[in-house]
């Protein structure tokens, strides 16, 4: 079967053969669908974040997958049936935090997360997974299954800054997006079109005409451009904001995060950036932090209950936004498109058989 | 009756005569028995926090009190009941922070704290206050009343703070408290008494002999010297900590936090410190916050609720630790002990009526 693999920081990811992979015991045969990609594949891509299985000199790449079940081998699974697999697989045997359903939670080295570090991802005609690993969908979501992974992420991300907030009557009216990438956008629908938010903002640092833009105007939320409004700006200039999600991976708005929050607001962060050492006025955002009760939660990664969730927000998103968001699916003999980076892309896919 | 006030950033506190106060309707007259004194109170007397109320150039000192009933006044308390106030009052007649029982998250301009900011406070001989800013104490906790409301603040940080891991199968065994003055020790307590914790630990920057090193030892904590082992080090030097609680007001320590925390761990967040511009690897902290799921929780003040929680956490208490922690007890006419600060000074409080 094909794959699309890479070797980490040393050139583009490229089609090669493999033999299609044996179900073990526990395990169906899935037929890939399609394969979204995100920053992470450009960071596994560029070496910047995460590593190749022990023994390889490159990994497949590809961790937002939609497939059907070819052979269910044996489990409760039936032929045909759609589904997701999540991400992370325990490098040992099922340790606690898998054994709890909580692999998201488990510290360095108790997983692998598959074409991310340590475990071949999804880019194949054909992969493996046992139950336990697989969310099923409607057949009619297939062409939106890609964005099961992405939104699970932030349906674990708002799921943990509400519970940060469930100590007292909390009633959160705005929101606020930190980033106009993909996840962002995906995030900034199900703060407007699931959440129910009064009032939704997208903070971003581009120039009309430009698709995102335009998305976030047929959302009805208001664009914020950073490069006019900085973030300690924004409560004077819009509101405080009850509720922030950080999705740049830019260091310096994990902090200013502090100070865009409305009192008992709460900021979820996402973002994965590199070493930067910059001044900031600690002891102010130190103060803001305490006296009015706000909170910072970091969130990495998702659980087969995120999963289920995105299934259900993504049934409630509008036709016209996945439409708009998914600006390419490329098939496998012609990459290119699926790992751009330019501004007219906002989410891409490959696919492997059509659906 | 004679009443300890001060004019904020002018002079020490001075003891003053005022007229008894009349109880309005639906309030109760309270006779004080003794208030205590804690670092928010130096603050209010250097003019560095808080504010004199509308129309005074002097505020009433004190929120750490405790007293009995003097007057029922026709509310369903009984004279001679043990009670704590709590602090804060609403300006203008009840908003939805106080009718939800949670004036601890009311915003700036919806509150007046007690003795800190725009209301009198409790050192004074007697004073009055409707039965829901009351909770009562069992005679026997009389000389340990003043420690009510610490740990009520402690006990919101605490609980605001588990509320941010409640979202997955938490199991925190290790506590640092940041501070080894009055609050840290009794929060370090309820960690080793209270709560139950394997391993907890007290973060300093003192040479013994010190009455504070003591204490920590005597409950079985380990005292880390902060001159010694900076935060980042912590980790390495002991553990990963799954619960930081930060009572210092150094605003490095709020960053460093992050640091120092266990994968999945929490730090709350109590001191409030001046302006303070430095530098941090805030690339580094924020992927360390998210890639760990770590959160940092600010809180203040504390709710009826609290006040309630910590009268049973102080009743749990070792009766030497609560002996070693109050080091003072003043009478009204010789005040300047209870306003020491010097390395034998823990916890003092003012008498104003023998118990």
């Amino acid at each position: 079967m094909k794959v699309i693999a890479v070797e980490p920081g040393a050139g583009q990811p490229q089609v090669v053969e493999r033999p299609i992979p044996e179900p073990g015991s526990g395990e169906a045969l899935i037929r890939t669908l399609r394969v979204g990609v995100d920053g992470t594949d450009h960071e596994v891509i560029a070496g910047a974040h995460g590593g190749v299985p022990e023994g390889q000199d490159r990994i497949i790449l590809g961790h937002e997958a939609v497939g059907v079940v070819e052979d269910p081998n044996g489990t409760d699974l039936e032929e045909g049936t759609l589904v997701v697999p999540t991400v992370r697989r325990p490098p040992n045997g099922p340790n606690r935090y898998f054994k709890a359903g909580e692999p998201d939670m488990a510290p360095d080295g108790e997983y692998y997360e598959c074409g991310i570090v340590g475990a071949d991802g999804f880019m194949a005609e054909y992969f493996t997974a046992s139950p336990e690993y697989l969310v099923t969908l409607p057949q009619e979501l297939a062409p939106l299954g890609i964005l099961v992974e992405p939104l699970s992420v932030s349906e674990k991300a708002i799921q943990h800054a509400f519970a940060s907030r469930s100590a007292f009557d909390w009633r959160p009216e705005s929101a606020l997006v930190l980033g106009n990438g993909s996840l962002g956008l995906l995030t900034l629908a199900m703060f407007q079109e699931v959440l129910g938010y009064d009032r939704t903002y997208c903070l971003g640092r581009r120039d009309r005409p430009d698709p995102t833009l335009d998305i976030i105007d047929g959302l009805g939320a208001t664009y914020i451009d950073s490069r006019k409004t900085p973030m300690d700006e924004i409560p004077t200039e819009y509101e405080g904001m009850d509720i922030i999600y950080e999705a740049t991976g830019y260091a310096k708005h994990a902090f200013e995060t502090i100070e865009a929050l409305a009192p008992n607001g709460v900021g979820a962060l996402l973002g994965v950036p590199d070493d930067w050492e910059f001044e900031l006025n600690g002891g102010q955002l130190h103060r803001e932090f305490v006296l009015h009760n706000k909170a910072l939660v970091g969130s990495v990664n998702s659980n087969r209950d995120h999963f289920a969730s995105a299934v259900d927000t993504l049934s409630q998103l509008p036709t016209w936004f996945t439409d708009d968001l998914i600006t390419n699916v490329s098939t496998i003999d012609d990459l290119e498109a699926a790992f751009d980076t330019d501004d007219t892309t906002i989410k891409t896919a490959v696919e492997f058989s059509r659906i």
